[in-house]
């Protein structure tokens, strides 16, 4: 059986490899620079590993699983330790709901694509604004859901959703201050070890100036 | 028991509702437009249901959960009938997957308040890249899934998808003509009663231009 083998990445693969972290599944990783050679991700070797053309993708038991939240969910239901989404279905549904707020409301707004779209000059502002309107809207949440971590006080696919998100928030010099449960939520999942081997700023393909 | 009751809309319900409708789950539907009033969904009463200040949000089971996904994920882990993700795992990663591309991959770069920050002159170039990009890869991965619908041969959260997001291809007036997997689906599907009631262009608040 081959073993998992994501064409992961960078920026794009916090979530996933954490998961992958946590649950203890050894895997490789290819690197795609997003930049290099025009974006590796457009090569027809990566658009035939995934259609999307974006990071991460995971070849893992004879299929190739593109989206993080999918990539996670498959690895949730086929290797169910230690889980990443809780028991009762109230909590998972605010699981799914903040993976969701995240991964679809903040991160494909000031990704690399419609960034270059939006032109160099404005980057910075509009990533700045799609974070900062996520973020109030994820602080709230976060008051009514979190214990010590996004949903309870159990490590979930929020969490592995959110310290990504973190770190492009700081990439982008956006203001954490309006965000404490944010911020002490980010500060407790990196003292774990699965959140620190897949922080960006730790991948292998990382630039120099970026790593922590 | 307070029976499910959504704060949604129009524009943004498609999915859900379908859902809902699929499982014959009643509901009663507080319609939120978009544009009137400068938004009606930046009210303060809307907000305080959804910080999102998106639509749709659900009221079921005493909580309320924001994020299209989530919504018909909690709907399928408490209502199962008529299944919406099919048993095997790695079918249900493909449904999981198409459904993350097309909710987090295009629905986002092309909603109000992104056109609205693009410019009015922008818009249907913006709107039509977005799309186009997200089929391109989407007819590519339909080639290999799909059977009568998105995934195999029964209608799945991944069709739920699919129509709105075709629906609004049409109203940016994206040519569908390169894309004759996610036509003809989408065709398939619309002859069911759950989409049709679920249509953009059925719900109660849709404007008069719009309806069918």
């Amino acid at each position: 059986m081959p073993g998992p083998r994501p064409g992961g990445s960078t920026q794009g693969c916090g979530g996933p490899c954490a998961a992958l972290a946590l649950k203890s599944i050894d895997y490789e990783t290819i690197p795609i620079n997003l930049v290099k050679d025009g974006g590796q991700q457009f090569s027809e070797e990566f658009q035939a590993l995934n259609p999307m053309k974006q990071v991460p993708a995971l070849k893992i038991d004879g299929i190739t699983i593109g989206q993080s939240l999918a990539i996670i969910e498959y690895l949730e239901e086929t290797r169910p330790t230690p889980q990443l989404l809780p028991q009762d279905p109230k909590k998972r549904a605010y699981v799914r709901m903040i993976s969701d707020l995240i991964t679809g409301g903040i991160q494909p707004l000031q990704n690399l694509s419609v960034l270059k779209q939006v032109g160099q000059e404005n980057q910075l502002t509009w990533a700045q604004k799609a974070i900062t309107s996520g973020f109030n809207a994820l602080e709230q949440i976060l008051q009514s859901t979190a214990g010590r971590y996004c949903v309870g006080d159990e490590v979930s696919m929020a969490d592995l959703c959110l310290v990504p998100q973190v770190a492009n928030a700081e990439r982008f010099k956006v203001d954490l201050m309006p965000y404490p449960t944010i911020s002490r939520i980010n500060k407790t999942l990196l003292a774990l070890e699965a959140f620190q081997v897949s922080h960006p700023c730790r991948q292998p393909d990382t630039p120099p100036e970026l790593r922590a």
